[in-house]
């Protein structure tokens, strides 16, 4: 607005780049640090139920503010949000598509974790990071769907048996040792 | 992990872009919809003592928590952070830059408002957009910061003249009006 | 090779963009400065006849070259070159394929030119610039191939009515005025 | 110009890239395949001197052509062109920097190709590849150039042995072998 002789640096250096058209974007957020987190508000192992469902309420949230988005998946820390492949949020800017997502769902999860952990007050904040990845066409997008619940499978299995070992009085090193792959 | 024939969608779609070395990084963070959201709360005009001072304790937190950033600098709902020339912060990949320092500022001013609005729940999410740009060289960045107080300066005049104007029983319409550059 | 201390440079500095998978590739290729170049050798007017077959002698020795093209499609000075949707050509590499295609169009037709102009010795170097497209589907490429014939056709159209206008006697100016859009 | 309903192919995916201000803008070309092209034109070895000095005249061309070229610096069959720091050479556009600086060059070197090569008809095009990098200041852009003096240096060295060697009756394998890094 001001016109001043300043104004060169946001001209000569600020770029915004536009997601292609006719892509199908995904933002994908993840913890930041969350297996410290999850340690120091005490969750249950191998899943936490009310963090999940805390997880489960931003998203419900996200699909709510932002109708752009077509379908979301989770998993453990992590969400993926799917824009519809014609949307026009934010005309397509990907810092905006990155940075509002990221920063709704932040804010959610802090507003909803007392609902989900009434006697358990946050003893440090929590915080995610985001990206965002164009699929030009259905099967590859319904390949990312794949591939975020194959990667959760398999995590969960192992997390599973890791943690069944421990609770049975393995060390946690015994645990990792015992389940290595040969 | 999983090692699926899912993977492909990570390998040939998701490109990480790195910030290039030897550059001021500026992560710049500004409120998305605050003028609905300084009416819903009942912020006092043109400046909200109390919401100044959520943002200043809020970039003091990015300060603590992000110790390459070595200058702040605050208006109105927006800030901006300077990382030094050499830093490594996440490889310089610029969606963790962006999404981190939205997210994690993000998440402070959920949980200080209380701090600085004890008697005024939230009655909606606050949230942010971000964006990252490289400068140079000290000259580019000082004038970075030189634009932001320009604006900062140019806007603050207005809305104290507008303001004064409302309150001294002009509508909001006729208030424009009397400002209007001829 | 050298393991300098200078290494850095590209390391820290110089980044690859590989165009995304699933996306139908275009190189388009484009005159520069042709309005001259054509001047000066006396191209004949509205269309070279020797000129044409020398663009499309040069896009075949493209579709020799480089196999992954699928379709070239050219008018006046540009041609464009379509590779196909999975081409793996210089793994995608962004400045690889604009610069070896343009690189290679723009020598051919330097080795060929002799044979469409005996007797017509290259005045000055003709060059190109190139740049590079992604479509992600059938509809957004075949509507691309629209885009430039639809451009050939009016460009033609006009320059076929300017040019008799000027042969029957009016100045340059006079059939632009003429031929304006009122 | 044809304004028809084609035109968002362009809109929607073609988008322009500007290279940061205040940058040193360097385009490095390469030769492609120029280990088969010096065999087939029998180019002396190690260095052949009318090859060398065919890429310099071209180097030569490139810097009356582009007046905004400040330092040229050539090994082999590569050669950087350094753009100074302000350059506004085609709005620091990328893909027209590269692509524009490698096809004059490639023209440049077929067309000067006989005066070099009197007795030497081209058995194929020589075409070269391209790339665009910034670096934002004269430390870098000296380290950049030393980079490329080393490499220089280095590659040299090992092929004015390697030949001695072939010449002196070695197979190219023995050769290679007697001057591996133990």
């Amino acid at each position: 607005m001001a016109n001043s002789k300043y104004e060169y640096v946001k001209r000569e250096f600020e770029f915004h780049r536009h997601l292609p058209a006719s892509n199908w974007i995904v933002v994908r957020i993840d913890g930041c640090h969350f297996h410290r987190f999850s340690e120091l508000h005490a969750f249950e192992k191998p899943n936490d139920d009310r963090a999940l469902r805390l997880m489960n309420a931003c998203a419900t949230s996200m699909l709510e503010k932002f109708p752009d988005i077509v379908i979301a998946y989770g998993v453990s820390d992590e969400y993926s949000f799917v824009f519809r492949e014609k949307t026009e949020f934010y005309k397509r800017r990907e810092s905006k598509n990155i940075s509002l997502c990221v920063s709704y769902f932040t804010i959610v999860y802090g507003m909803k974790w007392k609902d989900f952990f009434p006697n358990n007050d946050l003893k440090e904040p929590p915080y995610f990071d985001g990206r965002v990845v164009c699929y030009p066409n259905i099967n590859t997008i319904r390949d990312y769907l794949a591939w975020r619940q194959v990667d959760c499978h398999i995590n969960n299995q192992y997390n599973t048996c890791f943690w069944a070992l421990v609770k049975s009085g393995k060390t946690e090193k015994e645990a990792h040792q015992a389940l290595k792959v040969i």
